[in-house]
């Protein structure tokens, strides 16, 4: 994985999400060198980079022009341009217009959670899968249950990570947010 | 327990432990109201206060004064300075001249952890508690191993909480530092 | 706390709620001297037994018969039976028959966890608590709506618990399932 | 990664570590298509199957004949043997006959991982990396202490996994044991 440091960030998008968190849901994703992905809130672009060095083409969407504006930039500072096509706008309302993909990343969506899976499944193609990074409570269940109502069984996994940071008294454990990782198989 | 909020805090002295830490440090020393407490590393009272709630004496050890200030505070505003003793000092030094006691508290030590507990040892009565509680992967594994050497068997809880923060979009869950609670009795 | 072994258990009714758990429940639920309590889903009694420390009175409720007999089993071997009123039933028929309370827990729900709230929060008197341990993704977003509906403030804590083992090689340390506890005050 | 259930298992070894776990050492460990792996305790072959699909070649030890024959199993039945060479033995005593290697994984290493650490760090090449995965309180602290005094900076990552586990009644998040992997850079 890329190091959270190498990402450039500014105030106001989230992410990079944390190096950790990419790596499972990097694993999670199974992407091919084939692969078409797609990443639907991109944010500061970690888990757009980290597709675009596995798969053939990666679509990164996201609603705010800032955030866009971000991956674009830590794209073109880890030589990943070719490779992504940047998107703006609501997942609502570009997904539709978008070609039909391998792998479907979502990390963000404003409360339409549910509908927005159910619009990338539309495109999913056979064998697809869909990778869901939830920090709510309540994103966690809407992932779980729309993804059981697509007649898929969603793999759930809670993720707590502490990082040891080394001090002159010892190794002090700094706790992170956890993260559920929700995903399945077409 | 006492709202996190209602300790007065000030920078430069960690704490208050947190509410639901303090809670299972409180469990695990099992207080009773005839009981003598002491309170190595008293910060800025957390545990000082709640040992106070329930005990006939509590004694608050620092080797920081603004931590001792600090807990002063904390005891006014909660009704509780009556039943503490604060003392001033490193504890390798002032644990030798208190009298004895039945819980034995440890949340700060300065690398000074296994000479610590083996003075709050001597001095904690029979059928007495020692409760550590640890942040550095290193204080763990000597809390464990200078209770063991002392005869004692070690119950050790690694405690990872995360809080829900309610907003508009949802819970987002907040992660806290993992905190291990070593405890034994004599 | 009564220590897990403490309890007798039976196959087929789950608890008792692992020490560190009910204590966390106990700090959350603050139980007065004065109070009635009424703990639903009591399985082996270990709430029912905690409460049953501290209140005037606990109704504890199952609509499995062989909880009901365990946890009075349990009340028998820790002295507190006179305490305790065992009401067997579905909390969602017996509830309505049941005195006002200061205390409403809630470890058990078999699918009606909102309805069961509500129920409770009728009968539960102005400055109670209510208390819901949860297992379940789901439950979990429920109990928060619900609190959330009737117009409190939820206080949500999700617990990861691992328990040092001493083995000849060292401290093993083995992990519980995650528990989220949310509570409220009326 | 290899799905869990995808890798034969025998009472009496351990392994193999969870498919989240491992994905997270792979991604500690960079290994590159060129890299010669070694990893001491080699068990049910989770780590060494994993980077035999990444790695040019995988030298694979455990001290236990039933860990090796299990591995060579678990290697034939996803065609990976041929890049794996197995070494019966403790690694105190076979690491110094083995060549040099770009990394080093251990799992596993009955008490003497400070010294396994410190002969592998001698056979590592530069930029290679050591990846170390502990489940005891007090190895953490071991290969913290054993890479800084060898000039490295520990990256110490403690994970606690919940998985999910879709029934009837809604997702149950069942706890796995943490696991700390420390890591490396030569
Ligand atoms: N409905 C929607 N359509 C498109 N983008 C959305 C959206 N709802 C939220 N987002 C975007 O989702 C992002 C979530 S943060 C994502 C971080 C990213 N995974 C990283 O590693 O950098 C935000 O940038 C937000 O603007
Ligand atoms: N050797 C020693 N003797 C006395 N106090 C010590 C010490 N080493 C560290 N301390 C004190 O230990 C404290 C640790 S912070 C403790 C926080 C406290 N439990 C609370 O809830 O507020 C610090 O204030 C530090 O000054
Ligand atoms: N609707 C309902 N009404 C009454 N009891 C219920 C219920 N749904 C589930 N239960 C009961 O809830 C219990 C949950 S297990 C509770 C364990 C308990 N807190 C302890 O510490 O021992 C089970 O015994 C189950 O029979
Ligand atoms: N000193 C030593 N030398 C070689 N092998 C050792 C050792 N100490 C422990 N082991 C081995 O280390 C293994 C730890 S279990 C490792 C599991 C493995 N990572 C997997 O994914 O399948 C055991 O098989 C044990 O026999």
């Amino acid at each position: 994985m890329i190091p959270d440091e190498d990402f450039v960030q500014i105030q106001g998008v989230p992410g990079p999400t944390k190096e950790e968190v990419r790596c499972l849901v990097m694993c999670k994703a199974r992407i091919a060198s084939n692969d078409t992905v797609v990443d639907v809130g991109c944010g500061s672009g970690g888990l757009t980079l980290e597709s675009a060095r596995k798969a053939r083409k990666v679509i990164a969407l996201d609603k705010n022009p800032e955030a866009l504006e971000l991956t674009r930039q830590n794209l073109q500072k880890h030589g990943l341009t070719p490779k992504v096509q940047l998107v703006e706008g609501d997942a609502l309302e570009v997904l539709e217009g978008i070609e039909s993909f391998d792998t479907f990343l979502v990390g963000g969506s404003s409360g339409d959670l549910p509908f927005i899976i159910k619009q990338g499944y539309e495109k999913l193609n056979k064998h697809g899968r869909i990778v869901v990074t939830s920090i709510l409570l309540e994103t966690r269940v809407e992932a779980v249950d729309t993804l059981k109502e697509l007649g898929m069984t969603p793999d759930v996994v809670e993720v707590t990570i502490a990082k040891g940071k080394i001090t002159e008294r010892g190794t002090m454990m700094l706790g992170r947010n956890p993260i559920t990782i929700i995903s399945a198989v077409k």
